[in-house]
């Protein structure tokens, strides 16, 4: 729900994507309430990680219900200052616990909990670079094409199963 | 490993504290190095977090091996910047997933898969401020004090278990 989005922040993600794979995107919105309502309209559901929601693992239910109704997902994080019309909107206030905490850290944990940790070992379609994961410093290896075309880009579908 | 802390974020820190309880800290230190190299003397585990490392997803016998252990753990976070010689004097290099991300973010994961969830509904001692879980809005309650000396404070015993 930021207003400002930093021209370098968007850059840097345009670079880790080109090597690292994946379709992440930015798209700033002026009116993050409309964006919330024009989703909800379009048969998505909103997700709003608050402290102040029902604690995740207090209902994992909640995860269970989520991963059934397989649409969109928007998840809504943002701090103090997020208008109360947000929780109103959202389907669901989660809380990644509710003591004070990093919107990242909520967001990395939610995702985490949603795949249940399958986002760890997920392959990303595009890369040119990838880790061989290492006891002791840094091995990387070029991606052949043919892997390029292998990797997996549905984790929605994995979740249904 | 950060060389500047702002004062702002100590500030914050101290006053989140003193709200929502706990015993959180900041130490700035002015040579990390010797700091691990100290810990280690003393006993303690090295932990470094690094998308090179071991996937946490596809090795969890770390944490079990982790927790066994029951002493106490040093969380080493950074960046690309990170010196060589701290993959040496890791006891574990551990990837929360071998993609680039928020070293934040891997903080978190390593911290819920470590305490297994447990963390989320933990009680922190000496919090004037709880929050009441609630489906939508703020609900927060005073604590008393009887509930204040009640709060447990140990979470490495509750993982010998």
């Amino acid at each position: 729900m930021e207003e400002l989005v930093e021209e370098s922040v968007i850059r840097t993600l345009h670079k880790v994507t080109e090597i690292w794979g994946g379709d992440f995107k930015i798209n700033v919105v002026s009116n993050p309430i409309n964006f919330i309502k024009g989703w909800k309209k379009l048969g998505g559901i909103v997700v709003h990680l608050t402290m102040y929601g029902i604690n995740i693992a207090e209902k994992p239910s909640l995860l269970a219900e989520l991963r059934k109704r397989c649409t969109d997902i928007l998840v809504v994080v943002g701090g103090e200052k997020m208008p109360r019309e947000v929780f109103d909107l959202a389907d669901y206030n989660i809380a990644i616990g509710n003591q004070p905490h990093s919107e990242v850290a909520a967001l990395a944990v939610f995702l985490d909990w949603f795949f249940e940790g399958r986002e760890l070992v997920r392959e990303f379609k595009g890369a040119k670079l990838k880790v061989i994961p290492s006891e002791r410093g840094k091995i990387v290896k070029r991606v052949s094409e043919d892997e390029k075309r292998r990797s997996a880009d549905n984790p929605c579908k994995e979740n249904t199963r």
